[in-house]
Formats: C-alpha cells, sequence, structure tokens
C-alpha cells in the first residue's frame, strides 16, 4: 500500500510516459518546407525579458529583421504598402498589383502575430503581404498597440475601432478577417467585442493557428512541448508574453482566451494548423466548438509543420497553398 | 572539426531530439474520453504472432470480446443486425429502429478496421451498428476476407463486388461508403478501384483515421509514436499485419496505399483523426490530397484522442457527435 500511493503520487493515474526520440525531417513535405522543419531551436528563444527596456530590445531586434526582407517579398509579390490611420489607429494598406474582378468590392482586415508583443510597425505587414500577393486581395493591417507600454485591452480596443470604422462604408458581408497565432485569437475576440457592441458579423474569417486559450490547456501543449521549433513550449517566453497582455486579468476572460466565449452566430471560418504545432489542440477544440454552435468551419492541418510554418517561406509550395485555400474560402462565403 | 563531424554523424542534420516527457490526461475533454486517452497499454499490445495459428488465436480472442459486448450496445442503439450475402460475399444488414424519413432511399456501405485482420464476422459489425444507431442510416457491413488465409487482393475484391452489386440496384448518388483505419483505406482503394472499372462514384465518403500508406511515411508516425495509446506504434504488431495482407507486393501500389493513387472525380469526404493518432499525418495528407484535386473533403481533428477513440464509448459526448457530424455530412452530400 505505501508503495502504491508513492508511486501514484509520483505518476499519476492515467499519464503517460513517453520516452525520449529523435525525429526525422519528414519527406513528405517539399524541400523548402523540409528546411524549415529542420532549423534547430534559436538558443535564446526562450530567454525571458526581466525589464521594460528588455522586452523592447527583443521587440526591436526581431522587427528590424522582418522589416528588412519585407522589401523583396513585396518585390515578388507585387504588393504595394502605405501607411494610413483609421479611427485613430494605426493601419497599412496593403495592396496587390493585380486583383480578380470578384475582389474589387472586398475587403481583408489584418491583424499580425507575434505572441501579443512583436511585430510592431511595419514589421506586422508580414502576413498581409502574403495575403494580398497570393490571394488577390485589398488587405487594411492594423498596427494595434501592444506590451510592454500597452497591454489588454489596447489591442483589442484599436480592432474594434478600426472595425466599427470599417463597417460604416463597407458592407459587412464583404469584409473579411485574418490573422494568425496572436492574431487568430484577436480576430476571434474581436467577434466576441463585436456581437457585444451589436456590430455586424463580418462575411467570413480565417484564424491561422489561433491563440484561444492564454492557460496551459489543450493536450498538444504537452504533446508538441519541444517538438514544435517555432514556439518550443508554453512555458517560458509564450506564457510571459500572456501575463504581459493579461496585466492581471483573469486568462481564463473569453477577450483573453475566446474558446471561453460564445461564438453562435460567428460567420463561415477556415482554421489552420500543423501537426506539430503548439496550438493544434487551440485549433481543434475552436473547430469544434464553432460547430457545436452551428457555424460553417472547416478546419486544415499541415504535415509536420510547427507554429505557423504554412508562412515561412513564399517559395514554399505549402505557402502558396495555404493561401490559395484562404483565398478560396473567402472567395466563396464574402459578398461581392 | 572532427567534433563536428562526430556530431553530425550521431544526430543527422534536421532532426530534432525531443526528451522524455509525462503527459497529463487532458482536462478538455469529457470524463468518458478521460478514462480512454488514460488507459495504459495492454503489455502485450505489440506481441507479433509468429505462425498462423498464433495470429488466428490472436484474431480470435479480440473478436470473441467484440462480440460478447455487441448485444448491449445493439439493444442500447436500438439496432438490429441480420446475416446476408451479396454478390457471394459474406455481409450483415445493420437496421436502426428509426429512421429519418430522407434516408429512406439511402444506403451506407461498411468496411470496418482492425489492421486488415481484426473485426472478422460479427464482430466487424461494431462501427456498422453505431452508425445506424446514431445516424439513422441502413448499413451494410461487409465480411470481407483477410489474412491470414487470405491477404491483398482479396479485401478489395470482396469490397468491390459488393458496390458493384449494390450500384445495379441502388442510385450510387444514395450510398456513401464508410470504415475507419484499415476501413478507411479500404474505402479509398475501392473508389481507385472503381475507377479502373469505370463504375459510378458514390455519393460520399467517411474515412475515419485512414490507414492510406503502408509504410513508415508520415510524421505523426514518428512524433506520437507511444503517445497513441490505440495502435501504440508503427513498429511491430502494426508493420506485421501490413506485410501480412501486401502479400509480397510493393507498400506503395496505391490499392495498397492510396496516397499514391489519383484521387481526382472522388466524391465529397468527410476525414477524421485525433492530435494524439498514431494516424493523423495519413488523414491530413490524404485530405491535402483531395483539397489539391478539388474534391470537397473536409477534416475534423479530435483534441487528445488517439487512434479512432471517438467511437471508443457509446456514452461519450464525443462519440454522439462524431456521428451526428458524420451523419449530417452524408445528408448534405447524398441524394434522397
Amino acid at each position: 500500500m505505501p508503495a502504491q500511493r508513492a508511486f501514484a503520487q509520483s505518476v499519476p493515474i492515467g499519464t503517460r510516459e513517453v520516452p525520449a526520440r529523435t525525429l526525422p525531417v519528414p519527406d513528405t513535405v517539399s524541400p523548402q518546407m523540409q528546411a524549415i522543419i529542420g532549423r534547430p531551436f534559436n538558443p535564446a528563444f526562450n530567454l525571458v525579458p526581466e525589464t521594460t527596456a528588455d522586452w523592447k530590445t527583443r521587440i526591436d531586434q526581431a522587427a528590424a529583421l522582418t522589416v528588412a526582407a519585407l522589401p523583396k517579398i513585396r518585390e515578388a509579390l507585387g504588393v504595394t504598402v502605405e501607411k494610413t490611420t483609421i479611427a485613430g489607429v494605426n493601419a497599412f494598406i496593403v495592396t496587390p498589383k493585380s486583383m480578380p474582378v470578384g475582389n474589387r468590392n472586398r475587403v481583408l482586415l489584418h491583424f499580425h502575430g507575434g505572441v501579443r508583443v512583436l511585430n510592431p510597425g511595419e514589421a506586422g505587414t508580414f502576413e498581409a503581404v502574403l495575403m494580398a500577393g497570393f490571394g488577390g486581395f485589398k488587405v487594411i493591417s492594423v498596427d494595434y498597440r501592444m506590451p510592454p507600454d500597452f497591454p489588454f485591452p489596447a489591442a483589442l480596443d484599436d480592432a474594434i475601432a478600426v472595425y466599427r470604422e470599417l463597417v460604416k462604408t463597407t458592407n459587412p458581408k464583404n469584409l473579411g478577417i485574418f490573422g494568425a497565432s496572436a492574431g487568430g485569437g484577436l480576430t476571434i475576440t474581436t467577434l466576441l467585442r463585436a456581437k457585444q457592441e451589436c456590430l455586424p458579423m463580418p462575411g467570413a474569417i480565417a484564424p491561422g493557428a489561433p491563440t484561444v486559450d492564454l492557460t496551459k490547456t489543450g493536450d498538444t501543449l504537452f504533446t508538441n512541448d519541444m517538438v514544435d521549433n517555432t514556439l518550443g513550449t508554453q512555458d517560458g517566453f509564450v506564457r510571459a508574453t500572456a501575463l504581459l497582455y493579461a496585466n492581471g486579468r483573469d486568462l481564463k476572460d473569453p477577450l483573453l482566451s475566446p474558446i471561453y466565449g460564445d461564438v453562435h452566430d460567428f460567420p463561415p471560418t477556415i482554421l489552420t494548423s500543423g501537426t506539430r504545432d503548439l496550438y493544434l489542440s487551440n485549433t481543434v477544440r475552436m473547430h469544434r466548438k464553432l460547430r457545436r454552435a452551428g457555424v460553417q468551419a472547416v478546419l486544415q492541418v499541415w504535415e509536420g509543420q510547427s507554429h505557423v510554418q504554412y508562412m515561412r517561406d513564399i517559395t514554399a509550395p505549402e505557402t502558396k497553398e495555404y493561401h490559395d485555400e484562404v483565398a478560396r474560402f473567402f472567395d466563396l462565403h464574402l459578398g461581392r
């Protein structure tokens, strides 16, 4: 009996002990995607900044790298970017060189990813440039305020302010919203907020690997821990950004963790994740929740990919295929 | 330099070393599903029978357990089962007590799972009883021949013989096909064979966690190795059944591994898997392949579940939800 009790204490009933393993790079993806999947962890990936100044340094360094890469990507995809202000919020108008006739009266609103703190300013336009270029849509990318200076609800206030303004002049049925990771979470919380304000729903949304739960809840936060080479783990940097953003608020507040919200009456939704994604559970839990609420929600899961790797390399066939799928979904569900 | 070379030799570039971990039972699923997910491995799960007699003993013992459980399940779901023969092939007619009016002229053809060797006879009706009961469909469950006595192509010959016979009297548009695991693979290979014979396509199909690749190809065969407590691993019993079934044939033959086949002109398809499923990659690879071929293919992935656990307990809400989704899909796409 004492031995059993000791066992029960050290290994709770039902937990599974999984041995260490060596994961080969899958041969079921493109060479470009193999290079992304096979990339080692940056030794500094999980260091948590200690001061506000440290946070800003980390954010600025990451943004500088992205901004440096953007001109070539814009050129390759034939996309132009123009700074603007909408309802007092900084934003970028992202325009493709060529646009299908059916997209002329459509606009996509974009909330960038970056674990709630990264990708300020122009760096935040990266996903929007890809969607404009591959999908042939005009995109408005919102440069929402972020921690450390502006925790919750600044980002959501900015997101809803731009949405509120847009639906005054654009038929909401012609309007889609998309974003990856934190931007996918913000896409969903913006709709919860729009419901609170009795604003109309957009025509369709495309949250990619959305952060729908800021707590460490969801099976792949455990099974894909240190399997995912984008995020690595929920413990450390990711958790620190969640706490910085929440600023003391209950992490299960639906406007922080929309998996706890009411998603009835949501528009058609296309969700995306990967088999190695730390946020695969975030994604499939939201998919099931939307389906249970009667929403036309569809799911794509990419072979072998960690968090949001379907847009890491514009030459990867998976990147084009991802954007083709989302563009087709918007085309099917948005008004003209 | 020598040290670097030694490192490169022992750990190939791009592979990822993942440490051992303890996986808690997720709190994001029903209590019934927690019990299933938390179940330890049967110590004998990966023993490979050495002789034909050993295979038969293993198969008979497993079948006896399932057959013993079936009467209560049939009673709970209000389903009756009747033995029959179609085109010389053994089969079961599975009929629900109540059937929506819209399903009166519809039939679902069922190919059971069981890694190509398990679930002979009545044991094979388990999935059909659930679909008839939860979905309100008449189901014809095919008792196809299996190894060790009947390797490939016996199962496929039986499957296509029944299909060929059915489409003589039933409008193929009113006919759906479903099956889990090996039965999902057989669903897809039956369609490849039907295309070869210029038979019409059915109205829709529902392969659950289908075996679309008998080789050890696909990322979750590595990432979910010993995470999945249904199949455990591709190495051992699962591989042995693949070799027994293939009987010397190239494992990449599309009629064994339909991921290498041509799926153009396939009917609407709903695919299902789980985040811990060893066959998650099998499932998402086939989903992408179907989408690339322009097929209306949709994907469901269940939180925390290993291989085909969405039908392990008829009282689990996930089991009802799974069948509701598939029934809705068939209702949407089958003729009346």
